[in-house]
């Protein structure tokens, strides 16, 4: 352990005690299996803001070579780790040439493998579902390396009746939160996860698996966030942070969703609050409804601020987000903007690595060195393109030319 | 003007009472040169966030049909206003062309007009520039119609000697203020802007053109962001919102510019103290420096959120901002990213026609309904190149299948 708190407080220019002192307890976490030869994913203040890239095949589409196109530019374009949600094709190869394929951490939602055994493969409804054989996924999906998953255990009755009470326009947009509640309706029952999340633990103990706390009631619409469900579910979550933390298991909580910007902050103050300083991974939040082929914008504009207020782990969110799968385009889109919000915002947090790489660009803006900018930039590929042939080295650009602020600022000595 | 007031009333939602007080205490302005039969520009509390798309040639690039089309992407997308930044070509021809071509309100920054004559024709340096010969273009602009005029007024030798003292990393960026900041240090002279701005009200009240303060100093690096220089220069301009008010002239205030998060609420809370409320219209702000070639998405995280703070009218950034002069293409998505951030400002804000618009959306998206969702989108047509051939009405997307949230949520009556 305590060379990676050295590989984390020379890559993050963090002292080790602070590093320390936030795993003691639990602000910060590193995700990592015992299994896997990788950087960890370090998560929590003072650390930098981290940003999560899903990819995965769905039923319509299921090219395992897609998917690898998709991680690669994950890699490029600086994702910290990924999600594989996969439903379609053989999963377990899927996730295995995944977990081959890089030395990015690598999260999953195991109920995925269930319900599309269950549901898709053999038709029978969720409700068949036997926590049992949830296990024995959970299981296999460690052995086989998977940094962190996330559980759904904080979804209860209690919630399903609040829910009930509420009316929402969006119900449960989580896929996996609305198989949990179907089971639960179903077979008139406690949800699964819960009643046996000490089983869970077990195993995540055994791989240092870190649970990442799904919040399966998060809002699906602005107009339905911050509603009773949805921090219903929050404290229960918090009691499970708790649970996680008595095992010796690293711990993170899921988080909206659909929020508009008026409560963003209490968002993130409230899981501060109520889950212990947990780290927070948050799914954008998406500021408004309205964002169809660009919701990697309406991501980025929640995202930044989020983290900014708190949150450590931002989900990346594509243009394809509630349209279509994500193509490798999208998925370069969608990291492309979280990284800058990401980035955003560990300004905010004053966080010096940021600063000095923020201090490099503008000195090239100052010294009208275009190479320099390009390679400062997100994606080089495309400031060179949208550059190319317009512009010698330390010439003004082509939208101001001779009026160029900065060469008038220059004669000026200013 | 009660006609007027009527009409915005009407359009926004808002009681005429409400406006009258507004336009009384300059918290709204209405943006309409009396020579245009346009609807006016509404800018204010409680009225919805505005957007303004720039256009204009440059010396590298003046072609009058490309400017044109641009023109028409801004209205087709939703623009609130145009300002025509043109500095190269025939420049009285391609406005000319722009305000015979469109409704929207349309704005310009005089001084350019007058540098494109000294610097790009004649070769001489801006140092040579005269104020009548300011005054005449000012004068034959708001006969031509222009609507509101950026006026570098504020940029006065106290805030040049504040600027001298601090030493910014990007010293001026606003090509106004720079022309200005030129004109002082050679001629060794008061701004000329500042001294004659009478005269320029004179000819505003005449045409009831709206004076835009322009903010020359205002930071181009989120280093340099809220400092004394562009807090001296606020707090001038705060004086000449006085100015204008005394003389009966629309006045709005403009501001930064590349800030921060953490500074981003201040900036907005000190303008509206230091200026007395008068609407704000803010370029951006963008949260960081290193946007190259995604600076619609840096200028969308801050501007919403300034908009939410009380910012009233944001200035669209394009995806070729610090690059080069903006496609057809780059003006398309430079409206949308910011069009998204007004929309979400005004969720935040409680305003009544957001959240009908959003509750349509979302609405559309519980029923899976995707035509519906295809047609409130920002833009239909990508929205729907997403989805062509992959959904049929009422089935879930590509993305989920079989495991459809929604799907699931309905059987669950939940």
């Amino acid at each position: 352990m305590n060379e990676l708190i050295d590989l984390v407080s020379k890559y993050e220019d963090v002292s080790t005690e602070k590093i320390k002192k936030g795993l003691a307890d639990g602000s910060i976490i590193f995700v990592k299996n015992i299994k896997r030869d990788i950087k960890p994913l370090a998560l929590g203040r003072p650390l930098s803001v981290k940003i999560n890239a899903n990819i995965g095949t769905s039923h319509y589409s299921s090219d395992i070579r897609e998917e690898l196109k998709k991680l690669e530019i994950c890699e490029r374009y600086g994702a910290d780790a990924v999600m594989d949600l996969s439903t379609g094709g053989d999963l377990k190869k899927i996730r295995k040439e995944i977990l081959s394929h890089t030395k990015l951490p690598v999260g999953t939602v195991p109920i995925y493998e269930i319900a599309c055994d269950l549901v898709m493969k053999k038709g029978v409804g969720i409700e068949k579902m036997d926590i049992n054989a949830f296990l024995d996924v959970v299981s296999e999906q460690a052995e086989e390396g998977v940094d962190f998953m996330t559980i759904h255990a904080g979804l209860t009755r209690e919630c399903i009746n609040r829910l009930k009470n509420k009316k929402r326009i969006l119900g449960v947009v989580s896929r996996g939160g609305s198989l949990l509640v179907e089971w639960m309706e179903k077979n008139n029952k406690e949800n699964p996860l819960y009643k046996h999340f000490d089983k869970i633990l077990d195993i995540a103990k055994k791989y240092n698996v870190a649970m990442s706390l799904g919040d399966g009631l998060r809002p699906g619409s602005t107009i339905d966030a911050t509603d009773g469900p949805q921090i219903q579910e929050l404290i229960i979550l918090g009691e499970l942070v708790t649970a996680c933390r008595e095992k010796g298991v690293p711990v993170m909580v899921e988080g909206p969703g659909h929020v508009p910007i008026n409560q963003v902050e209490t968002n993130i103050k409230l899981q501060k609050s109520l889950c212990h300083n947990a780290p927070f991974y948050v799914l954008g939040p998406l500021v408004t409804d309205m964002g169809a082929g660009y919701d990697h914008i309406t991501a980025a504009i929640g995202g930044a601020w989020a983290a900014y207020f708190g949150a450590d782990f931002l989900c990346y969110v594509t243009p394809a987000e509630h349209l279509t799968l994500p193509t490798s385009k999208d998925v370069k889109e969608g990291i492309i903007a979280l990284k800058l919000a990401a980035h955003a915002a560990d300004l905010a947090r004053n966080n010096g690595k940021a600063w000095k790489k923020e201090m490099e660009m503008s000195r090239a803006r100052r010294e009208l060195n275009w190479e320099k900018q390009i390679s400062c930039s997100f994606n080089p590929e495309k400031a060179e393109k949208m550059l190319r042939g317009k512009i010698k080295k330390s010439y003004p650009c082509t939208m101001c030319g001779d009026l160029c602020a900065i060469k008038t600022s220059d004669r000026c000595k200013i």
